[in-house]
């Protein structure tokens, strides 16, 4: 039933007229408020400041469509230059997130790879970080070389990887070289059975033995590990694991999306984690919302009940 | 449903009146042949013959009911020697398996210590094995206790750990030092939820996160890991972390029951994998063949197949 409803969210993402038409809905702007505070930097900016007070840390991300041609990608690029500048004079310890798709790649993969490269150095020089998103999996190669290539040279840099993938834990032996930031996240997108394990508990395991290895490795490298999932149960099983061996708590950040479990981020601060909140925005939402309710098709009902008066 | 049907049979498995009469029902008898050779030594060094053609290495294990005095302890030990003995003369690659309650440590800890010493000094005499078995969580500590002491001066010892309960991820680290032999399981016993996961997917989870665990730490110390699960899903998504990480095969076994998923035993022989099989024999199967069907309840309905012309 959940992965019924979750195809059937995926299709609605994917699905023109359904995303053409289902955005105009007035329950769906409703709905949708909750996780996202709104379609400009401001809105953006503005849901960092409760945060700050609770010691939660931000990173944010301006959610878009794929591009159709290249000047959007300078377009794109602008935006989170500007976005830099405005966290930097909000004094908010805010980082960004960027989706190469976003930036070009299916375009012109140099044009991308120098727009990373701007906004690598435009983070760096004020502190900030740049991470990179992992998309469907026909980007995973593309996007790990441009993570390799932009780490080289600007080592504020992160990417992230999903647990569903059967290569992740491959690609992870791949990066630790280089002594990555990895934001693991179990992955949204409707992938078939050959390359994405399809049952929760799989996903799951496959998520703990990464974090793991990742949580091992960083005893003797310096690596950033993010923790991108809504699952505490499966944060604490991972803070247990990493207790057990000496790791404190301090040598990973749990990182989830705006309005999601936002009881349990705070609990997860008082409790001594460090908690970061990807903020996203901006007019383009229905697709990333589409594939939000489809990863916990509970936030479906959720969703529902928003309707009611 | 499956954890009602758990529950269930657990229950049968503990109570009285059931344990008297169950057994007793020959269609029990006959469902149960498939998983035990039978009660005697003769019976149990018997099926190891097709096994050793398959190249499937055997641990040998008595069935057997909680002592209510002490000299039980001691036939239970010369049972051991016997069987050793008859290893020995048989010419097949077995180990042992046994559970510290049958060698006493309800009634005294220090002679359950001294029959677990003869026995290891007995196998490793003829370079075989001593598993020590891990029952419920009230003997954790105490079976901990008593391998760490009879490890330091019989190497040739292991034990078993179980990834549903909480504590294991610290056990391991705890074993760690004195590089141990560790037969990693799920766990079969009905443990309460503060103490134990209920959730298989929490199960499988931990079970990977502390095979990655002992995997990445076999490359820098000389560990002996077995798997001791029929979760073939599992087991490849193990071999998948150690693949990636360059850990070979070799450097886990495959430990499944006498009798369970046969042709993946086989299969996984064939796919490169070291497999070991556990061979329970004895009259006092029933508690354990109720334990065995609670792990698996798919495996109730294949039993109940077993009744039908």
């Amino acid at each position: 039933m959940n992965r019924l409803l979750r195809r059937l969210l995926l299709w609605c993402a994917r699905n023109d007229w359904m995303r053409e038409h289902l955005p105009n809905l007035p329950f769906m702007k409703r709905a949708v408020h909750r996780f996202m505070p709104g379609d400009t930097i401001d809105d953006a900016l503005g849901a960092a400041v409760t945060l700050q007070v609770l010691d939660i840390a931000t990173i944010y991300t301006k959610l878009g469509e794929a591009l159709t041609e290249l000047p959007q990608a300078q377009e794109v690029a602008d935006h989170y230059l500007e976005l830099l500048s405005r966290i930097k004079s909000s004094e908010i310890d805010g980082e960004i997130s960027v989706k190469p798709t976003q930036l070009g790649l299916d375009l012109d993969e140099d044009a991308c790879f120098a727009h990373l490269r701007t906004l690598a150095a435009a983070a760096e020089a004020q502190g900030s970080y740049l991470w990179i998103d992992m998309e469907d999996s026909a980007y995973v190669d593309r996007t790990l070389d441009l993570f390799q290539r932009l780490r080289a040279t600007h080592p504020r840099t992160g990417v992230c990887l999903q647990a569903y993938l059967r290569r992740t834990a491959k690609d992870v032996e791949r990066l630790l070289p280089i002594n990555p930031a990895i934001r693991l996240v179990k992955g949204a997108y409707d992938e078939p059975k050959a390359i994405a394990f399809q049952d929760r508990g799989e996903v799951d395991a496959n998520y703990l033995g990464i974090a793991v290895t990742l949580l091992r490795e960083s005893r003797t490298r310096p690596l950033r590990i993010g923790l991108g999932t809504h699952d505490v149960e499966l944060v604490q099983q991972i803070a247990t694991h990493a207790g057990a061996a000496g790791i404190p708590k301090e040598a990973f950040e749990v990182q989830m999306l705006y309005g999601i479990r936002a009881k349990e981020q705070r609990a997860l601060v008082r409790a001594g984690f460090r908690v970061q909140v990807l903020i996203a925005y901006g007019p383009a939402w229905y697709r990333w919302y589409m594939r939000r309710l489809a990863e916990r098709p509970a936030n479906v009902l959720f969703a529902l009940r928003q309707l009611l008066p």
